[in-house]
């Protein structure tokens, strides 16, 4: 079995990839977890894609027997690299503009990853990827309210809110959550003025939330970094 | 002379008016430098607002001679306050407010104010204020993608940028600045589906970088907080 492993911001998600079908899922946040949970499967390969700098950590301490690839700009990646830094190149963004091309290959796609950040990137037909946007996730959004303002709340999400928010909570939920999802609508515009036919492939932590109220229509695979980093995986096959 | 003190996150402003007339602005973030400012004129009368709850500092060190009006829901205010939880709504949305109602009387307005938030705003022509979002400003963006990610760089504003950002300063530039003019175009958007007349008035640190790149008409009010407490100020007078 292949194992892929994203370590983001928030949270250590793992993928057990069998003949390209993802089997199982697991989401954890404890190394010593992630080292009993693999203990059960036949790992052959694996790949780590970490924005905490822990891809040596789990390389040394978790997976010295598979030898995993680490994920960065430095290897052979399933479509052409445009960036202009790409060492400063997110592994998670790479990860998911690969989950792209892999599932849609041919056509252009808008990545939108919604989770700790919203990333936006963009890979065209003939599988050229430029970079895009980063902005703050809906999580980070109301966190800077409270900690970088001198006397507003700390606001959780929550499903059901007012467009005219009548309290400070009220108004927070507003101007986060219906400002976000205008920042989403309003970005994925922009794309599509050059590209009328464009795919828009959302993924991450509030993909739902923003799906339920995108006037658009849009993808969600929610494993699409998973999906990405297999395919990068087994892309490097070929080099090995 | 009537003096108004809009103590915001970032700093104190103060304006001067004769006769209903905005003569003289400072800012500061100096109490010292806010005491020296105002011993050359003859202020008869004075009105505070503030975010950093310093209100009762400046009173009694500053303005002890002239005994100004600390604004809150509290005050008699010159518009129809149906905000749910009026001890908890900003003094300086008050104010925006107010300072659209007086500029505008008989109109609806959406006050966006772009500062260390983005606060939104409405009031309707019969002087209703219900209440209305806020989302983090442009400055607190950038610091949350740098102090609540591993990885991020902390980003300044700049006025030429890309769409698609090739870097990672670029993709941060296009998330925060396209984005958050995404979202206050959506914004916009949202309100005007109930009322087309909409006048949409902007104020805050951030107005003119918006203005700029806003393809709606809007009108930008950069002393609008001081111009509504100052009419906040007046009115409060027929109650003394």
């Amino acid at each position: 079995m292949n194992l892929v492993i994203d370590s983001g911001n928030t949270s250590i998600k793992l993928g057990l990839f069998k003949n390209g079908t993802l089997e199982k899922v697991f989401t954890t946040n404890d190394y010593n977890q992630l080292a009993r949970i693999i203990t059960g499967f036949d790992i052959k390969r694996s790949i780590i894609s970490s924005v905490r700098k822990d891809q040596d950590i789990i390389k040394e301490k978790i997976l010295f027997k598979v030898n995993p690839l680490l994920l960065s700009s430095g290897l052979q990646l399933p479509f052409k690299n445009n960036y202009e830094t790409p060492q400063t190149l997110g592994p998670d963004r790479i990860a998911g503009v690969a989950g792209a091309y892999y599932l849609y290959p041919g056509k252009s796609s808008l990545v939108i990853d919604a989770g700790t950040c919203i990333t936006y990137d963009f890979i065209d037909k003939e599988k050229n990827y430029y970079g895009g946007a980063i902005s703050p996730g809906i999580s980070i959004r109301f966190k800077a309210l409270n900690a970088f303002t001198a006397g507003l709340p700390l606001v959780e999400k929550e499903e059901d809110i007012s467009f005219i928010g009548k309290s400070s909570k009220g108004s927070i939920l507003s101007g986060v959550l219906n400002g976000a999802t205008a920042e989403i609508l309003g970005m994925i515009g922009e794309f599509k003025k050059n590209d009328q036919e464009l795919n828009v492939i959302m993924c991450g932590g509030d993909a739902r939330f923003f799906e339920r109220r995108l006037k658009e229509t849009i993808f969600v695979v929610p494993d699409l970094v998973l999906i990405g980093l297999n395919s990068i995986l087994e892309y490097n096959e070929r080099f090995l």
